[in-house]
């Protein structure tokens, strides 16, 4: 198959690359690396530029016979996504909007969408299922959940096959250590943890211990890099098979809270880490937990790597040895 | 003020003009004349073009002192949405970014934004309440909603104050005739059965006549097109005077039959109009009324022609001396 992937540089992207060049699939990357990294990627056909350049779509479309689209390609800083809502409109819903338009006029009839746990907003149940109410508490999780919606009347209209999948917390790196995650700004857990574990930080700030939790630190669902990369190849094997329309949760199911994962840290770097307890941050739930149990069911999918420590085991192996990232 | 108008050269926005222009505010219009007339407008500074014509926009800007914006622009047929979603994401949510965009770099800080009904989808609960869920049924409400969260966040990280108008069905004209109601195709019901009174059609179909309503017909809430203009006013004061974002039903708050309807139409034109029961229509509910209470307590909106036969009246005014409409 050969498979284009939008935002494909990125930390999530490079990974489903990799995995897809494992499977000896022909990869074609879109990025305006605004993000990403051009070092993440080798032994594929790289166009530079946005998704709103609808000449350049043209190009990518017209110049490779495309059988599905992984679209990564997107803003995700949910913080900024409050200061800016209309970047992540332009960026996420009008880039969309190009990329699906051209899709359908280009007959290329399947994508898998990168789409987000934000979209649930504060969850109602514990754990998660993908039929529970959706309302995001964020631009960031508004404007992935407008384009699953645009995604689905494409279907209905134009027979468009998509799988959009909704991701918990991505964790962890390519288990051989070839690339791994470096953005900036840091605001994943657990690369915060390993800077103050390499000395490029002080310490880590705990926000709030008083969550009805049992340590009273939030919980959260981490999930390997290198699993998502998988759900994401099973994903447009079932489109391309079975056609359709779905959505699907991706976790771990079970959930690790922020001193679990600071623990863990410090167990697999043997390395003294400052943690400060400092307030709640604002809209912050307690816990957020997926089934995966549809993907499961539906897509066959097996995380291989659930355990904390392999996540951040795998993150350390990287980070412990690109301590300036990909620069 | 001087209050732009998208899309004012439309059913709703020309009657909203009209009205603007009785209460003596400046009023610029916008309009790309796709489905609008020309010839609705008069005594106003008119830009033809489209939404997402940036130097458009930025002249109409530059060359105006803008104190609100009123946005009808928008693709609204509810069939040719489902047939071409990635048409009404282009035309209603790419080309209200493009809007809401420059209202914010160019410091216009009021918006009005023509809502629907279809936001809703099938109703929980009648009266339909603003606090009820919103699951449009169709891609032409769920850009209309898509817009409605753009504006909240837009509010929350801007400052831009918006109100969404959320209408039922529009109807009547002018009650001094000047102008009405000419849509290509028409799929109202008023002027569907005023024109077979006029004997440009045969006679009009009733879709489904067992309906658990009184009569066994689907139940509407119609309002004058004047009234909704009002309301556009309304709301443009209190954004200048309070600021905010909200949302407000626009309705009758008691409904009409189609047999009602049809009767009502009989008796205004003295006309035989012949009616045939069909099969019901997928995706008609049978009955859609709007609470409007919100909309009178906090805009102080009193609808002054809320009797069906006034607003049928009306309508036949402008149909029988207008059989071709604005042509």
């Amino acid at each position: 198959m050969t498979i284009l992937v939008s935002g494909g540089a990125g930390y999530i992207g490079s990974h489903t690359v990799l995995y897809l060049q494992q499977q000896n699939e022909d990869v074609i990357v879109l990025d305006n690396l605004s993000k990403g990294h051009r070092g993440a990627l080798c032994n594929l056909k790289f166009y530079e530029g946005d998704l709103t350049n609808t000449a350049l779509l043209d190009k990518v479309f017209q110049e490779n016979k495309i059988n599905a689209i992984i679209h990564f390609a997107a803003s995700s800083l949910v913080g900024e996504s409050m200061e800016k809502p209309l970047d992540y409109y332009e960026n996420n819903v009008l880039g969309t909007f190009h990329l699906v338009k051209k899709a359908v006029e280009y007959n290329v009839n399947n994508i898998v969408f990168s789409s987000t746990a934000a979209t649930y907003g504060e969850p109602k149940n514990i754990p998660i299922l993908e039929t529970d109410p959706t309302i995001p508490t964020n631009p960031y999780g508004e404007t992935k959940l407008a384009i699953e919606k645009m995604l689905k009347w494409s279907h209905e209209a134009y027979g468009l096959n998509s799988i959009c999948l909704r991701y918990f917390n991505a964790a962890g790196a390519d288990p051989e250590g070839r690339i791994g995650e470096d953005h900036t700004p840091e605001t994943h857990l657990i690369p915060i943890v390993l800077e103050a574990a390499l000395g490029q930080r002080d310490g880590v700030k705990i926000f709030g211990d008083d969550y009805p939790t049992l340590d009273g630190t939030c919980i959260r669902d981490y999930i390997h890099v290198f699993d998502l990369a998988q759900a994401h190849y099973l994903a447009v094997q079932k489109l391309i098979s079975d056609g359709g329309c779905d959505v699907f949760n991706l976790g771990n199911g079970q959930g690790f809270s922020v001193k679990e994962v600071i623990d863990t840290c410090r167990k697999v770097t043997q390395k003294e880490i400052k943690a400060e307890v400092s307030p709640r941050r604002g809209g912050d739930p307690a816990q957020l937990i997926a089934s995966a149990e549809k993907a499961h069911n539906k897509l066959g999918w097996k995380p291989q790597y659930d355990s904390l420590e392999t996540i951040v085991q795998h993150a350390w192996n990287w980070h412990s040895t690109h301590e300036e990232g990909y620069e």
